[in-house]
């Protein structure tokens, strides 16, 4: 294990931190809001920490994949260590496992809270919450790779650890260039959303807060209400959003480039699609009957593609729902949007590559002597792709399970229990019952909610780099 | 596809049929029962279809591992359609739909009931109901294959596709011979149980239905208490039993020619004991406390024997149980017994080796280069069994999903939609709530019950076959 260069980027995480902590500060200034201050101090604490590391020469630029897996474990919990200090230390949070989990669930873009009365927090405390889900959508460690004066094979080790999706395609020969123009990409879309919002009147901080939970798909609500009191344009375009957030990246790239053709032959985006509208269509017919078919589209809609997306904004309370509705929103839950967006849960890719693969065993067991080539978007899926997606799933509901039987400890019913985890583990936000779109994780033990930070940031980093870090054998010498 | 050879098998399933039905009779006779005559109308019906079947002479010989699954799931349906008919005809149970699920309920071993009264059965009835579990434990197919006089490679595609577990060892180089061994071992357990039964001051009849249902792992109850009013003694026995058929059926095989050092180290068996033991002591700890823990262990071992094993007996109702409880519960009943015995659900030996295959990735992700060969009892994991785990797992959890959805049409709560659907497909019977031990799946839509029709198949042949039994290019020339 080569720790100087993990060191050394954990540096450059606390003073990227500090850097992005300004943005609060600002706000706070507007508001002429004494909690400013608490950020000044934070990132007084990153750079005191930080800076020297950066200056810290690593010994060796050796740089495997085991040390891209561990970096980005470890930033990510670093990351949110800081990043929970001002509301801890401002007391506006009073646990500091509180505190924690509000982080971690923001930068994961999980967007589940513990807070039972979130407008009473400051200007600027609202806005670092919502704004952690910006950073964490794309991955603090992407943008890292963009501004850092890397040498070598560190890039890709961290990009593949770091990014949601089964297999990476690089973009551009150049890793720098692609991270680059991600995030312009990224930042254009969020600028077009709150301007679109500003149109139908909504206020700036609202706007603001409110898009940068859209695009990391976290969902962090800034009302006790959540999004129910918006205009059904504004209702509309956040649901769009959050649909377009869930898209791959790559397709806006190709689509940049004018490669139109490629970008719509996307068998990702198409499945994306089919399941997104047929959710929606099944939900309001569920929910409205032939008769009122087209009274639901609209709540059908928003909620589906929240959800899908692991978003988590409402605008009803579909704790309500009959059983059939909420199971969909279940079963989309653990589906996940594209591979390459800023969604968490399984991802569309890997449920294809689990179908196909069920399709070849089936035919397998009928000629034993088939041999059948999977492929994806026309290419053939590699052996190992296909064998760590086998593995992934498996893991996932392994993780699942043993939460589940954690966190039930606390004594709360079955249902909010298993969908208190299926919430956090794939990154959406609310589950069902106590957790429910209205509803909050404050009923929770200290111990449920140290799983559920685990769960979180296991769901955001795909499982394997959490599972290194707790592996012994990755720190012996 | 070679249908000729499948007719004729269907032909002996008939025949069998016919000739188990015998029991049911004699049973009749002894109660002076009118029902029993119902018996004789279908054994009837089973000998004027099957016997012309028998002497049809197959065109061909040909037999592959397609024409085994189809055999198997087609043999499965057509056996409980026949076995339906005594409780329909006799108008004991009036809807076909339901006469149906409570058979394939019985022989996959399941033990879920639509009877709100299981009292106001007939004595033949009810003993014959019990009696689809024995049956069904085994596998009818396997049955046959030590009585049937086939000529070549049939024997090992039945086998293949009716026995639960990931692999399968041939014991004795003779096919005939292993099946007629296991079926012994089977027999001589069976009646060892109904003995201590006795010993027990348990009534004759109930010694023998509840001891078919143990041996089955099936678990339909025969009082509408369930196992509640049965003194400590019986139900210990039942408990001890549960687990003993549990236990993968090579052991005893094993242990029978005196090999007890290979039988006490198969791991599927050790990892089993484990699961039971740790499940019991964390129920019972849930249960009473550090106080109280002794005054649970009973009530806890015969609930996780009943549950692991996919019986679903129960001396209490753990509906009532801490969510912690519950949710372990949940667990084993996805986790199931060893393959090779008569139960349901994944099998441990399975789940060990996707945990295996876990750790196999984990050191992959640190060293690209690493090669770690995988093995179970001391010899290596095949990559066809490896895969074909994989794949089982993901259309098991698939299959899940989908059923959910199309049950929670009915719009029951989340809980019984969820643990309905779970009791099911792993063949347990109970689940939570609605479905729990006391109550029972009246309250479904026949929707709802052909699905779960499908599940209890599904669960019971392992997947597969009911998959290509449905696939269309199954039946392309």
């Amino acid at each position: 294990m080569n720790r100087s260069i993990i060191l050394n980027i954990l540096g450059w995480i606390l003073t990227v931190e500090a850097a992005l902590m300004i943005l609060p500060c600002i706000v706070a200034a507007i508001y002429n809001e004494k909690s400013g201050y608490y950020f000044l101090l934070v990132m007084g604490i990153c750079f005191v920490v930080g800076m020297p590391l950066l200056f810290y020469k690593p010994k060796s630029k050796l740089f495997f994949s085991k040390e891209g897996f561990v970096s980005v474990a470890l930033g990510w919990i670093i990351l949110s260590i800081m990043g929970s200090l001002p509301f801890y230390i401002s007391g506006e949070i009073p646990s500091f496992i509180d505190a924690l989990f509000e982080t971690i669930s923001g930068f994961t873009t999980t967007g589940s809270s513990i807070l039972t009365d979130v407008e009473a927090l400051s200007k600027c405390m609202i806005f670092w919450r919502s704004f952690t889900h910006w950073i964490g959508g794309m991955g603090i460690l992407v943008f890292i790779l963009a501004i850092m004066p890397m040498t070598g094979g560190e890039g890709m080790h961290i990009l593949r650890a770091e990014s949601p999706g089964p297999s990476i395609s690089k973009l551009t020969p150049r890793l720098k260039t692609t991270a680059l123009t991600l995030y312009l990409i990224y930042l254009g879309m969020t600028v077009l959303q709150v301007i679109l919002l500003l149109i139908g009147r909504m206020p700036l901080f609202d706007a603001l807060t409110i898009t940068l939970g859209t695009a990391g798909t976290g969902g962090f609500a800034i009302k006790n209400s959540n999004m129910a009191d918006y205009s059904t344009y504004n209702q509309f375009i956040v649901g769009l959003f959050m649909f377009l957030f869930g898209v791959n990246f790559n397709i806006y790239y190709l689509m940049l480039f004018r490669k139109f053709k490629i970008a719509f032959k996307s068998e990702e985006l198409r499945t994306y699609c089919l399941i997104v509208l047929s959710s929606i269509i099944l939900i309001a017919f569920n929910l409205g009957g032939l008769k009122n078919f087209f009274g639901y589209l609209h709540e059908a809609a928003f909620q589906v593609s929240s959800i899908i997306t692991t978003t988590g904004y409402a605008t009803v309370d579909f704790n309500y729902w009959p059983t059939f509705s909420k199971s969909i929103l279940v079963i989309i839950m653990f589906i996940g949007a594209c591979a390459g967006s800023t969604c968490g849960s399984m991802k569309v890719s890997r449920i294809i590559i689990l179908f196909k693969a069920l399709g070849k065993e089936l035919s397998f067991l009928k000629h034993k002597r088939s041999v059948k080539i999977l492929k994806f978007d026309g290419s053939k899926i590699d052996h190992e792709v296909m064998r760590s997606t086998n593995v992934f799933f498996v893991t996932y509901i392994f993780i699942f399970a043993i939460s589940v039987l954690l966190v039930s400890l606390d004594n709360l019913d079955f249902t909010s229990t298993f969908t208190a985890v299926a919430a956090t583990l794939n990154n959406i936000g609310p589950g069902l019952d106590l957790v429910g779109p209205m509803g909050n994780f404050s009923s929770f033990s200290d111990l449920s909610k140290l799983v559920m930070m685990f769960d979180m940031l296991a769901g955001r980093l795909e499982i394997f780099p959490m599972l290194l870090l707790f592996t012994p054998s990755t720190w012996r010498k």
